[in-house]
C-alpha cells in the first residue's frame, strides 16, 4: 500500500502498540490510544501516571527518542491481514501549546478523554518512516 | 493480575506484537501469530520469508536477543482494557526437533497453518518476565 493509504489506516485505528527502548537497551512495548495528524502522532500517559509502567515509557523516550508504532488488523481469514508501522523520533511534552494541542486532538478522537482528560505528559512522535503491508496486496 | 492469569490470557490470544531492536539500535515492532507453552513462546516467519520485513525480524533477534511481546485487549469501554507483556531472550531455529516442535504447536493452535505450514525459520522466546495490567484491577 502507498504511504497515504497507510497513514489513513493509522489515523482511523483506535489502538496502536508503541515500542521503545529502555535504559538498559531492551525493547519495551505497550498499547496506546493516539491521534495521528499528517506527520505527527500524539499519545498521552493516561492511566495512573505514577505507576512504574507509565513512567517507564516516558523515561524510555527521554533516553532513546527512536520509537516504532504499529497499527494492525487481525482476523481468522489471513488473506485480510494488514499492518502499518510508523517510525520516528519521540519527545515528551508536559506544558504549553504543543501539550494543549495534543490533548485537544486526543479528546476530539476519544469521547472517553472528553469526560476525563489524561493528566499527561504527552508523547509527540515526529514520523519519518511509514511502512504498510497487506496480505491481499502481497498476493497471499 | 498474577502471572498465571497473565500467561493464560497470552496463551489464548490469537495475535501478539513482537518488539525487537534492529542492527542500528532502533525499536521495531510487528504483529505475530504465536503459541505459548509454559515458559516459551514460538512464532514463525510465515509470509514470504524472502521479504525484507521477515528477514529483518530474524536479523534483529540474531543481533539483539532481548525481545518484548505484547498481548492486549482493546474496546471502547476503557474499564475493560487489559494487556500482558512478556519479555525474554529469543533465538532463531531453522531445523531439528525444536523447529519441528514449534511448527507442531503453531499448527495445533492455528488451522490456517495446518493447510499451509509456514516455511520458517521459527523464533523461540525463553520467557523471563511476565507483567499484566487490567483496568478493572487497577481500579479504573
Amino acid at each position: 500500500m502507498d504511504e497515504g493509504e497507510a497513514m489513513r489506516l493509522v489515523s482511523h485505528a483506535r489502538v496502536a502498540r508503541l515500542a521503545t527502548i529502555d535504559s538498559e537497551g531492551r525493547p519495551h512495548v505497550v498499547p496506546v490510544v493516539f491521534a495521528a495528524d499528517g506527520r505527527h502522532i500524539v499519545t498521552a500517559v493516561d492511566h495512573k501516571p505514577k505507576t512504574t509502567t507509565a513512567l517507564k515509557r516516558v523515561g524510555n523516550v527521554a533516553a532513546h527518542p527512536r520509537v516504532s508504532l504499529l497499527v494492525d488488523h487481525y482476523e481468522e481469514d489471513w488473506t485480510r491481514l494488514w499492518w502499518v508501522r510508523v517510525d520516528g523520533e519521540a519527545k515528551t511534552v508536559s506544558t504549553g501549546s504543543e501539550f494543549d494541542d495534543a490533548l485537544a486532538r486526543l479528546a476530539a478522537k476519544y469521547e472517553q478523554y472528553r469526560d476525563q482528560p489524561p493528566p499527561g505528559p504527552v508523547i509527540v512522535v515526529a514520523v519519518d518512516r511509514v511502512v504498510g503491508w497487506s496480505a491481499s496486496a502481497a498476493g497471499a
